[in-house]
């Protein structure tokens, strides 16, 4: 797949939208281009931990969910991907306001993907960073 | 903190039951001890990727939030922690039945906390496992 | 490969004796089993950061070459592993005396590999650990 | 410590080149800036595994190295700092010719830094990447 064609963006778009986990957080892809998925979640109460902040969990289910799209503009659509591992590091607490991320596929190999990504607030400050594993499946 | 009464457990098992992300996936605590606490989770539909199999970020959310529950065995009661970062490497796909989470302190400084987490199914199998980084705030 | 031999740990011992990087940090190979590698080392001051501790860069080619030989009791001989990635989390500064890795297959695949590592001092504290993906090439 | 000069550079320099396990392996300071720091490396045979390719823990050495250097960028001489934990991606087998190691500060806070690298070959290719934190100590 070399480019990203609007049918193809509906297609991952509806995907995710589709996804009951993805609808639970509120996730819209905003972005696709080959080798890299940017997807964006509005903050709203039930997000937050007892502190108000942000849950990390949602952080990372956002980075996760973000890469297995920038892995897939390099497969063919009925393809699956599987995460192997996955770091986060949380730089910021966030309080309000959409945070966007943008993964990107640092290396693709025929079966081994290494993917980065980052999660910014909407002033544009890195609140957490993440690289990663996947595998075709 | 040298051990864990019913009341602390009652205590931490509200903080959990009453945090809407915890409700959204349906963590329960299941067991709490001096620098440990297990989380379960029952499997169901929209805790799903679009394969089938359990999301990633379910995942990623338990091990973070036992994590959070094994630190603050550590701590007063008032005080809060933040995740610096979290590995978590996916061993088996996941598909029916309950899985727990069950963290440990590995380490436990005076500011920063080093955790590990094992993810298992009914079966007992290891289906995910994460290392981790804490700190106090 | 289901068990392992005198002539397959003089073999593997024999790998690592005479690899210049082992040689130059002093590893040795103390043990080996279906799934798990231990390799020890004598702390000498030319391992030491400014700081006079055990640099990080020692235990993180102690744990990675240690998880190599973990990998390769379930492969044969003649075959390669490379690392995917490595995460280690340091637990205590080290000063004085031998310290060993025991690194561990948590979950061996056709491809994949994801092992697990600790690093003891002599007295049995955990001074590092770490997790990791390996796959054959 | 808003600006790095040449004294300044010559202190770390110095400082890493004084360094016997940075002696063994060969490296040497080659940038220094706020934030941000480069080492390299030039290829040699004792720095290979059996296959020939370099060895991973150079690699996580190297990386370990240029980011305590980078995190050095923001505090006082002769203060230290210690590495909490360390992800290290392996992407492309290294085999001829000098690598050097860029690592950057992704968040300087009071005590934990959070710190990226990126080790290219000598046609720009990136060969590893990794992820930190660190502390002061």
């Amino acid at each position: 797949m070399s480019e990203i064609t609007q049918e193809h963006f509906d297609y991952a778009a509806n995907a995710l939208h589709s996804l009951p986990f993805a609808k639970l957080i509120g996730m819209r892809l905003v972005g696709l281009k080959l080798d890299e998925a940017q997807i964006s979640v509005d903050m709203r109460d039930d997000l937050r931990q007892p502190s108000g902040v942000l849950h990390g969990g949602v952080t990372a289910t956002l980075i996760d969910t973000a890469m297995a799209f920038a892995v897939r503009t390099r497969l063919p659509k009925e393809e699956a991907t599987a995460t192997i591992d996955l770091t986060v590091h949380y730089l910021r607490p966030h309080l309000t306001g959409t945070f966007i991320c943008t993964a990107k596929n640092v290396r693709a190999g025929k079966r081994i993907f290494t993917v980065s990504a980052e999660v910014h607030n909407e002033e544009g400050k890195l609140i957490a960073t993440g690289l990663s594993t996947y595998t075709r499946v």
